[in-house]
Parts: structure tokens; sequence; C-alpha cells
């Protein structure tokens, strides 16, 4: 089943993101979605440039952090929403930065097939949302990753 | 003083990454180097695009993931031609991957100042390479990492 993106909900300020920002046009516009709402797990695909090389064949470590952040960081929101009884969207939005990103490279990630990155909420502690990650290509496990979201505050970059 | 960057001597088939290679015209091409080699310390310098946004202002997180990714691996380098008493481009090459990444946010990172990555080389066993970083913004520290680094195995890939 498929559901809304998180990210198609953010406010226009905050959808400049580079990573999942619809806005843009030379970024990676992610889009995170419920894949089981009731476990708390999300789906993120992305099918990697050729210039999202490492070395020939494989797909870049640094690519692979940016997909598990953003993957994050959207699914987070989706928990608030979850947490809130709302559906994204509807009221006040949500919107999460990263605390801590944790990335264990497991194998090297073939260049070529769509990736699918899977978060599952773990915990939801005020404005701290921890969640696990894992990316694969081609159905095989090739990175893991723990991400730290916090929800932005008021006063962000002040 | 200014020395040589780790990542000019890659051979051409190294030199494709999407961070730090020289032969990829859509990356990042950085370039890191010694920045006082006794205590084990280099130096990567990065002016991100007007693109590399998070929210407005600021840097992309996955930005400074890959950053701190490319100084690791390219300070590993380094520091195995440091090991073995070769300058970097005598004899055979040295190249790494990241076997784990950790970034923590300290704060927003401004978007507009040179950033630069001060990599230290913490552990050097076998083909292992452990190395902290801190990326800084106009002189003030907004992100930390770690990088475990891998020595390229023969058999990569299969």
């Amino acid at each position: 089943m498929t559901s809304e993106a998180f990210q198609d909900f953010y406010p226009d300020d905050f959808a400049q993101c580079y990573g999942c920002g619809r806005l843009n046009a030379q970024g990676l516009q992610l889009k995170t979605r419920w894949e089981d709402e009731a476990a708390g797990v999300t789906i993120t695909r992305f099918t990697p440039r050729a210039e999202h090389t490492a070395v020939p064949g494989f797909v870049y470590g640094g690519l692979i952090a940016s997909l598990i952040d953003c993957s994050g960081t959207g699914s987070a929101a989706g928990a608030a929403y979850r947490a809130a009884g709302r559906r994204p969207g509807a009221g006040a939005p949500f919107r999460f930065v990263t605390g801590s990103l944790k990335v264990s490279y497991l194998r090297p990630t073939p260049l070529g097939p769509e990736l699918e990155i899977r978060c599952r909420v773990e915990e939801v502690k005020g404005r701290k949302i921890t969640l696990s990650a894992t990316l694969s290509a081609a159905g095989e496990v090739c990175a893991t990753g723990e991400v730290v979201a916090l929800q932005i505050p008021e006063n962000f970059g002040s």
C-alpha cells in the first residue's frame, strides 16, 4: 500500500533540503512513506546516478549516509504525526534535524539497482526520536544506520 | 605549510569517487593533506554550493557526513604512507573504504563560509585505521565525527 510521502507536507521553508526537499532542483528529492505504519517502519527508494560512485561499480558511502540521514528525519516527522494522532499535513507541521548519525557499511553497495532504505522508529521521547535503518540493494542489506532526530526548536540557528 | 593532497596519488580506478575523485567531474573533488604530519592531523577544505542546503542558511547534514567520510579515508591513506615510511605516490598506492562513520551535529553549520575538516589519526591497526574529525565554520566547531577506514582488500566487491 502506498501512503503519502512525509516530505510532500514540509512547508516551503523546509522543502529546500538537498536530500529531500521537493523545491531543491539539484537535490536528491527523496520521498519517505510508511511501509508498515503499525510497526513504525518506513520506506525510501532511490536509484543512484552514475556520478554517485565510490570505486567503479559501487555506491559512494557519503550518498549512503545522506540516504539514511534524510530517511531518518523524514520518518521522524511521520512518527511525530502518528504520535499526535494526525495525518501528515493536518495541522502544524513537524520538521526534524539530525542530532547524530551512525552508518555501518557491511558490504560494498552495487551501483545500478534501486536502493531501499527502511527506517524503524525505535523511540519517541519528547522532541527526540531515535530510528534504526537498513539500506538494501537487490534484496541484500549493504549498510545499517542509526539516526537521532531532533524536532527543530523555535530558535533554530540563532 | 602546504603538502601534497593524498587524493592526487590515487590510481585512476580509485579516482572516480563522488566525494574525492579527481576524475569525477560532478563530484566534490575534496583534497586532504597533512596540516601537522608529526601530530597525525590532516586538513580538508570545502565551500558548500547553494544547493547544499538543509534549511535556508544552513548546510545539509548529508554533505557534512560526506566531508567527514572522505576526509577520513583520505587521511587513512596518508597515515598508511606515513606508517610505511613513504611519501604519497612513492610505491604501491594505499586506498581505503569506510567501515563505519559516526557524526554528531553540535550546532547548525552556516551555509557560506569555507568549511575546514580536521582529521586526527587515532589508531593504525593492520588494515584498519581509526580517525576522529572536527568540522568547523568560521572557526567554530559545528560537527564532530569518527571514521573507521579499512584498506581495500584484493577481493573488494566480489
